[in-house]
């Protein structure tokens, strides 16, 4: 279960921070703690949820006890309905209880819900202490990547947040043998968008190497976390605030924000909503006179991964549409939409008609078989 | 009530912003908004308090108006109770509600109160939009400079927050004639302690000026506040993110803080508390073999200001000294301190023995006229 530790930094001059993927990392984390010169008088919280804290937790507080640190775990609920401000609330009086200070750093142990909502914490407890990240999802190569952490308002997602980049990211391998398949599937889904939008080469791998990755081999995984976390890198470093270029990393997302919130979030895993999402803008590539066979491509590799490739039957075309239209990417019935120009390329526009995406979207059905 | 309008810059690169302190600055809010080219298509949310709203709310927003832009108003109950995460909550449903994007702007119409609390509805609300602050207190000359924006937490004040600068601060005299005059005297508190950290030409003027500066003349107010602003903002650009220089603010706090915390805010405004606070550390001061004169001439200029020297009888020693080591400036023994050398410069010391405080605080008690 051994693979070579790999090693790469995001590059954001005096915030630049490394992310460390390999495995046994997390008996190791102490070591990190101590190399970094994380200082030891300063309490540290440790954010976790109910299905990771008895997976991993203990390991973690025990190698940050042996170097000298001591360490509060504080656990959230499993799920998305853990990213609000009642957990902020909740979480703050544990940094408090547990006598954090300035110095102190706050450990998010866990998938992107964890990630999110631990750095909003970090950045906002005491106007912002450090912040590690320790992801034990697929998905979370993406989430744990880039200093966007937020939580959820009532109204919409992830519309309370901030920019605060973590010290680094600790990817210790191993814990995602206890995904459950379906998230293993939908994690992989993001590491196969980084190559969409940005290296032909990777994709090809992943095609190549599908069986090794659902498999979970530690080789094939740190090498496919290793470039899709480069390829997001790459962007951040570019875009760190979300300016112009970072807005590529949405390929798929308006068609998949769109179904998970059609379909109210559990319908559908992030994942697998913009595997779909990818599918419909590779078929709007073509509506631009790209090549055809992006689409066909696309969709077989998704295909090939076990995700879905069709907006199932329960979700209407309309309230698809109005999702979208809510989520403030029309504007004057025209769209915006990343879209591929090539696998491994992609471009940004604003001019998609709203009626090429309904008639995509009508022919994303479940038993419409050619695209 | 004219007088002439001036300006000074916050010098912190490319977050740098002007200070603009004059009359009639109200009925100019869209200029400068059209001015400093803020779009006109995204929206506005204007957040004031439930005393300030009928006052002043309707001229802001016609003037926003007049110039194009669409604003929408929030108003929160006024008082500390309103800095809470229930707020911020209730406030991003209002921006969403309002239509609020990412090139919007939130402004603070308000004291301190309402600038903190918009301020970190600015700063997290879709990670970050612009933030205008209008000061309409004499205390938010302090408030408003230097972005810490901040809600409480239900154990401690201010904990919850970010640095979030504003695009510019515009501070209309003519709003201040409606200040109780207690608010009036406490947030002069601040002015003068301006004037005590760093430039005792100021402390001299503020003596000579005081009765012009209690009775509101636009002129010697203007003039005030705008060294007030100046010393703040000196020491900000030095350190915006209070990694050593920027605690020279604190003088006066670490006593009024406790005298706050234990008074259960209300008993004595900020102000207030860090005027007996001040007398304090220059008591401290001469312990440390600093001349006694400093405490003498401290003392003597809260008095003529009308701002209490003394600590109330109701607030225990015992209170007081636990509050302040719950506030964690303690270490084995010592505090830490800021202290005058002199009037109009400082120290930060780490070395104060509890005891000498302990003394202090007990010397501090009405009744006890002798410095
Ligand atoms: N900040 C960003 O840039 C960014 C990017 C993408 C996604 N996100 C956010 O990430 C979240 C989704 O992340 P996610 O898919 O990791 O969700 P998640 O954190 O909810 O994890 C998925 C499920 O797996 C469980 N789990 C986590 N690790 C496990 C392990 N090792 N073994 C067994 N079970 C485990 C979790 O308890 C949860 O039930 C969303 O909230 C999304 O908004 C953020
Ligand atoms: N961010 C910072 O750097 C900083 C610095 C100092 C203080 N503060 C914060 O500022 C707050 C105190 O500020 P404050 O003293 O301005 O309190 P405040 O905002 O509560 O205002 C004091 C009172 O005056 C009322 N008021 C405001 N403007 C008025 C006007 N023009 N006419 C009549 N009434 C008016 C308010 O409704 C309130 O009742 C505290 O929460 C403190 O933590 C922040
Ligand atoms: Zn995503
Ligand atoms: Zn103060």
């Amino acid at each position: 279960m051994a693979a070579g530790t790999r090693e790469l930094t995001v590059d954001l001059g005096e915030r630049s921070y490394p992310i460390i993927i390999g495995t046994g990392l997390i008996a190791q984390t102490g070591k990190y703690f101590l190399d970094r010169g994380f200082p030891i008088k300063s309490p540290i919280l440790l954010i976790t949820d109910s299905s990771v804290v008895d997976l991993y937790a203990e390991k973690v507080e025990e190698s940050l006890a042996a170097a000298g640190y001591s360490v509060t775990t504080a656990v959230v609920p499993s799920g998305e309905s853990s990213k609000s401000l009642e957990m902020l609330d909740e979480l703050v009086g544990a940094a408090l209880q547990a006598g954090l200070d300035r110095k102190s750093t706050v450990i998010a142990l866990g998938g992107g819900v964890v990630g999110d909502l631990a750095g909003f914490v970090a950045a906002s407890y005491m106007r912002g202490v450090r912040f590690v990240q320790m992801p034990t999802t697929i998905l979370a190569h993406d989430s744990s990547v880039g200093g966007k952490v937020a939580v959820n308002h009532r109204l919409a997602k992830n519309i309370i947040g901030a920019f605060h980049q973590p010290e680094f990211v600790l990817y210790d391998l191993d814990t995602l043998a206890s995904l459950p398949m379906r998230e293993v599937r939908a994690g992989l889904s993001e590491v196969i968008k980084h190559g969409l939008i940005w290296n032909e080469e990777f994709v090809k791998w992943c095609d190549t190497n599908a069986s090794a990755l659902l498999a979970l081999e530690p080789e094939a995984l740190g090498y496919a976390l290793y470039e899709g976390c480069k390829v997001k890198s790459i962007v951040v470093s570019r875009d760190e605030r979300e300016n112009d270029l970072r807005a590529i990393l949405n390929l798929g997302h308006t068609i998949g924000h769109a179904l998970e919130a059609v379909g109210g979030y559990g319908e559908l895993l992030h994942g697998e909503a913009i595997a779909i999402g990818m599918v419909g803008s590779a078929r709007l590539a073509a509506k631009f006179g790209y090549s055809p066979d992006i689409a066909v491509e696309t969709e077989r590799i998704f295909r090939k991964f076990g995700l879905p490739v069709r907006i199932p039957s329960s979700l209407s075309t309309d309230e698809i549409m109005s999702a979208m239209l809510h989520d403030k990417k029309f504007s004057e019935g025209k769209m915006v939409f990343v879209v591929p120009t090539a696998i491994g390329s992609v471009e940004i526009r604003n001019d998609v008609p709203s009626a090429w995406v309904t008639e995509i979207v009508d022919g994303l059905r479940e038993g419409d078989e050619q695209p």
